[in-house]
């Protein structure tokens, strides 16, 4: 399937950091603009993948349900937490389907099965159909069934690289709040300079300044996403980190134009 | 899994037939202290699945997406009519929880195929998963992939049977809007008189009378259900229909009573 592209959409970008269960509606709303007009351009199939932002990391820091269900009342906060996840992902496809966007919520976890935090099936056919037919298909980050430790969080981090790999997706598109990945922290520290291409030369030096510099949250934050990404472009799929709160940068990715954040791909040209 | 029993609740029951896109919230509040209270009565495995009602039968007749997908902008209704489901299932699912039952929402269509209009795939290994843990799985009705004609309607009444004899359930309970099965329907004809137990004796006559009296919405309405119950009788699953409008009877099919409305089940006793 190498005429798939896939667009994350960070939960950072679609929720209120700072308001717990708060959607950023106007940004959803210019970002649906960019996406129905992105996808016509692009011409190709599509998935879209959203994070949990504050519909999930405050529940998840409370209950650890991350970590493992080790005490029954975690049961009911699993449950929750995906009811949360659901409602995100409502509001979304809501916003997403009024701009003429046939997208199709995929609840990941009903599905999924983890082992001490990793992926390790999902199966695919269903979302093969869905694109076969023309839809959207649009997953996110959830609380999921773990064969270990009894639940873990799948993050909208895990699906993308996951969905890419499985279905030979041709790149994706990381649509985040900074404008790529920097050498430091660009929130706390005004040197910190962009790097346009991560590629065999860099990625080494990369990984060591993000384990250096950075907050992880619960779902990994930029370190896990680089090392995501630098799997797939090992095998040849090539990645985009991009600012999705600047206007008009997910549309022209979409559309396919390149060097609009930071690039991750394994050969140097 | 033989201490699995699962719990239908009508789409009729739980939504405002009158009004497209309504909860009856009241109903629904009552049957979730019904369902806390018979579940750990029970003291077994518990699935729930719900109907869709006025959240997915208007905008299905509307749209005609239960005979597949011939227009293109059906991909929409398809994809709209499945977040309809997941938000009714938002607003079923935190009630329960409300009252502390780890209700965990599954969205079937992630990961189901049909086959025109019959479920022939649904992988079960992590709803297995989900019950071991101890959570209740509460899947409900959707507009699903059909790889012979695109979409079909997965009903909570396909849904129950295929789950009660893939994981070999005990019983399936359906929580109705009428008292069980009749002679003919009991909303028109006044002489119409319950039947207490549909068995080898009289299946035939009993479908020859849905047959003939009733009206047959876009999911089967009882004559489907009686058949793909009647199927789960024959391999020795026991299903009973009960009046879930009245107080009590689910709470009491939960805790183990039977004969509260009709039961299905193949051998006379």
């Amino acid at each position: 399937m190498g005429d798939l592209v896939i667009l994350k959409i960070g939960g950072s970008v679609i929720t209120d950091k700072d308001k717990p269960f708060t959607l950023r509606r106007e940004t959803l709303e210019r970002l649906s603009l960019e996406i129905s007009r992105g996808y016509r351009r692009l011409g190709k199939k599509l998935i879209l993948v959203h994070g949990a932002g504050s519909f999930g990391h405050p529940i998840v820091s409370e209950t650890q349900i991350h970590k493992g269900i080790s005490r029954p009342e975690q049961l009911l906060a699993f449950a929750e937490t995906q009811r949360w996840q659901n409602h995100l992902n409502t509001l979304v496809t809501e916003i997403l389907q009024g701009r003429g966007l046939p997208a199709m919520p995929c609840q990941a976890s009903s599905f999924s099965i983890m082992e001490e935090g990793r992926l390790v099936w999902m199966p695919l056919d269903t979302i093969k159909g869905f694109l076969e037919l023309g839809l959207i298909p649009v997953l996110y980050g959830v609380p999921a069934y773990d064969r270990v430790q009894g639940c873990s969080i799948l993050s909208g981090d895990q699906i993308a690289p996951y969905l890419a790999r499985e279905l030979g997706a041709e790149r994706i598109i990381h649509g985040t709040d900074v404008d790529g990945v920097y050498t430091d922290d660009p929130h706390l520290n005004p040197d910190a300079t962009l790097i346009p291409e991560i590629n065999e030369e860099n990625i080494e030096e990369v990984i060591k300044h993000l384990k250096a510099s950075f907050h992880i949250d619960v779902t990994g934050g930029m370190l896990g996403k680089i090392r995501e990404l630098w799997k797939l472009a090992e095998i040849g799929i090539e990645s985009e980190i991009i600012n999705a709160d600047k206007e008009g940068l997910v549309e022209k990715a979409l559309a396919g134009e390149r060097r609009l954040g930071t690039i991750i791909k394994a050969k140097t040209k």
